[in-house]
This record gives structure tokens, C-alpha cells and sequence, in this order.
């Protein structure tokens, strides 16, 4: 199934839309973050007209493959912003809260200051696919419903032979070339391995406690380049901080989340 | 007044709070956002009975010196969690949605991976404060609510000289060393120049559309040293990645704004 199917919304009244958790978007059973906050950013989008600018998600039950509801609220419609909330559900329980603003992305370039650099990788076609293994907890069902290159640099974890700095890196895209728009960064926000396999440290299971993304712009067709890292693991806590890099070379989204590490 | 009695919140009923803007916390007469902040996380803070640990703003009109109502729902009382929605309203106007998770902050440091370093700066009593200067827009009456002693590094664009580097840090605290807790450090994540100000570009005034802060720590007694800066201005936008750490060296927050660029 199509990112843009499984990711779609049926609008039920104004405010409240469903949803369909396709199977196979799962990492150990439980809906990938990144997916969820499409389905619900995507009510929004519907509902305001308006692209998502800045949206938070807190992740409050893990998702489920299966029916889903989204029930939006308008908190502000400006001449530049609506903002909002949406709350997905499902079988009456709350899975996920979104709070964003959504607006007008702007075509032009026009890039005052850059101090990031995309990551240097050999190119996509030089790169292993990173597949779900049947039977295996790693890689997760979910990645067979995205095609992810990692970095080489950052491959080895997946042999038993983590690089020690705490980063993923690696191409993005939709499966079959299918195009993606902003929704579809949110999706890639939350797609690679966590940082944390590749630390070094005995970090296992990381629930996100929370996941904020920045869209500064509509995505160039092609593969995106996604860079993600850690740089601070204390007090039962770590972020994850995600660059989006598109295939003319622009900063197309910033994402950070905040995960919770087990306490031993 | 105290910031503790600034930033108090007077429960109305269950869900509803009142408080009272106090004068001179603004920039041009538009009270500081961390403060704002400050005042809605407090409400949720006395209503689940636990710290800020993710909280997220979105600023929807500029916030005014003078009466506040701030209205929580409780989407969530988990075992470790708590989240919620507060709503800071004005004269019947919205001014302020947070979306937060709130919940203990762990006082062991515990600290398993750290690659930020706290900013290397003088003494802060061998640093002047940022003064508000009466009739001037700029330092602002803010300014004056707290004590901020900026890097020499950073302070040139006092007098005309920005650094070029679109960052400010600079040793923080409350007025007459006035204890605080996690929602002090709300108040400190706003309270810095404009970054913009040292990147020697034609940014002016940046409206702050969204803000996000990750609390980690309850912070120790003593001075704060907070690092803001700005990597990217793109599209109309730019962000603000702050670190703020306390008097043990220990990184008690992250924060991320993201700041409208008026179009040229």
C-alpha cells in the first residue's frame, strides 16, 4: 500500500476524520511514530487547507495497525497561520496529541544562513536497501514500507559492529519512487534506526516521550537525505536530532524528540 | 516583583487559573514569551502535581501586562506522565497553547553521553548586565527583570559591533539571586538577545512562532550559563537551538524556537 493510502484520512463531520493503521508500518507491534503524526497532521492539513509549519506530537499509547480516528480542534485561523490540535484514537483510547501551526511553504530558496551540511554519502544505488528480517525483532516490519540507504558509516550496527558516535545516516524515500510532499517528511522524521544502536552504550528500547518537526520547505523531488543524531544521554533522557536534506541540497525540515531510557 | 510572584497562577477551578502579567517583562510592549510560558506551565505544573519535562508553545497573539486566564485539560495521567493542554487567554483573546508532558525529574546525574560543553566564559562579576535603557526599544524593560551578563564574545552588537556568529550566551538568573525551580527555566530560555542580532545580516524583528523546551534536570543553586544559536535562516524562518546549563556543569535543558523573518 501507497504512503499516500495508508497515510489518508476520511473526513466523518468539521472536525473528525478516520483513519485505517495499514499492517506492516510496525517496529516490534507498535505503529512508527513517524507515521502516526502523518495520519494526524494529514487531518489537519485537510482540515485548514494549510501545509504543517511546526508540529508536536506526545505520544501517549503505542498505535496499533487498525481503525483509527482523528478528531481535530482549531485553535487560531490567522492570514498566515492556522493552528490546531488533533487527537488520534483508537478503540477509545488516546494514542497520540498533535499541537501545530500550519501555513504557506515558500517555493524560493532564499537562504540567509547555512551552517549545516548535508551528509556525504556514496550514492543511493551503491547502498543495500535495510530490510526487515521475518522472524527477527531488527529490522522491523516497518522498513520494508520505505526504502532507506544507510550510511556505511553507520551500517556496521546492523552486523554487531556499532560506529560508537551516536548518528544515523542514509538516503530516504517512499517505496517505487511514489512522490511525497510535507506529510511525508513528517514520516521521514521518524524513519531510521534508533541513534542509540549505534552508541556503543547499553541503550535498548527508547519510547518517544515526544517529537517536534520544523518544515521549512516543500521537498524536491528525489531522495532525501536524513541525518540524525544524539548528543546527550542523562538523566533517563535522550533527544534525537534530525536533519532533512532534499535533492537540491535544501534544509527541508528539522526534527528533534525526546526519548526515554529505561532506567537499569 | 519576584518572578515566583510574577509568574503565580490563582486557581479559579478545577481545570481554570488566574493570573496577572506583571509590567516591564516585555520587548516594545509585548510581554517575553518564556515568561508567558512560564505562566501556563505553572498552571499544569500545580494541576498534575509534576514538573515540566516537554513543553511546547505556540504563540498565537502578542501577550499584554495585565489580567491572564489560563485554561488546562488533562489528556493523560499516566504512572510517569502527565499531559496536558493550557490555554493563556487575554480580555477573552488567545494569546498562548502549550502542549506538555510533565512528570519527575531525576536528580542523580546519571550522565551517560554528553558532547555539548558549557559555554567558556569570564567570571560573571567581571561582566556588566544587560540594562534596559529608558526610551530606547532596545535593551528592553525585560531586561531589567532579569540578571543576564552576556560573553564578551556576544556583546558587541551592544554597541554596534554584532560578532557575526548569529549566537548570544551569557551567564542567567533571577533578580537578587531569587531561587528557581524547573519553570524558571522556562523564563531562561526566552530571555537572551535575538541571536539574530550578532549574525551581521538585515534580520530584524523575528516573532517567535513556536518553542519547545526539553527540561532534563532540576537545576542546582546559582547561576545558569545559557548557549542560543541560530544555524539555519531559510524560507522565512530561522531557529533557535538553546542549551542551558547550571552551576554543577550539568545540561538542565534544550530548547528550540522557530522565528518568522519578515519578508523583504
Amino acid at each position: 500500500m501507497r504512503f499516500r493510502e495508508a497515510s489518508g484520512v476520511t473526513r466523518i463531520t468539521e472536525a473528525s476524520f478516520e483513519a485505517a493503521l495499514a499492517p506492516d508500518w510496525d517496529i516490534a507491534g507498535v505503529v512508527d511514530g513517524g507515521y502516526l503524526l502523518a495520519v494526524a497532521a494529514r487531518a489537519l492539513q485537510e482540515r485548514t487547507g494549510r501545509e504543517p509549519v511546526a508540529v508536536t506530537a506526545h505520544y501517549l499509547s503505542p498505535g496499533r495497525t487498525g481503525p483509527a480516528q482523528v478528531d481535530t480542534a482549531i485553535v487560531k485561523t490567522g492570514a498566515r497561520f492556522s493552528t490546531g490540535t488533533a487527537m488520534l484514537r483508537q478503540d477509545g483510547g488516546d494514542v497520540l496529541m498533535l499541537l501545530g501551526s500550519f501555513g504557506t511553504l515558500r517555493a524560493d530558496a532564499d537562504v540567509l544562513l547555512q551552517e549545516y551540511q548535508p551528509p556525504r554519502l556514496p550514492p543511493p544505488d551503491d547502498l543495500p536497501r535495510v530490510r526487515h528480517t521475518p522472524g527477527h525483532p531488527f529490522p522491523p516490519p516497518f522498513m520494508d514500507r520505505v526504502d532507506l540507504r544507510l550510511s556505511p558509516e553507520d551500517a556496521g550496527f546492523l552486523g554487531g559492529q556499532p560506529s560508537g558516535v551516536a548518528q544515523m545516516r542514509g538516503y530516504w524515500r517512499l517505496l517505487d519512487g511514489e512522490p511525497y510532499d510535507s506529510i511525508g517528511l513528517l514520516l521521514a522524521a521518524d524513519s531510521l534506526p534508533p541513534t542509540s544502536f549505534n552508541s556503543g552504550l547499553h541503550v535498548a528500547w527508547t519510547p518517544t516521550l515526544e517529537l517536534t518537526v520544523h518544515i521549512r520547505a516543500v521537498p524536491a523531488p528525489g531522495w532525501l537525505r536524513v541525518d540524525t543524531r544524539t548528543r546527550c544521554i542523562s538523566h533517563g533522557r535522550l533527544e534525537v536530532d534530525g536533519l532533512i536534506w532534499d535533492s537540491a541540497d535544501q534544509l527541508v525540515a528539522m526534527s528533534r524528540q525526546l526519548m526515554l531510557v529505561p532506567q537499569g
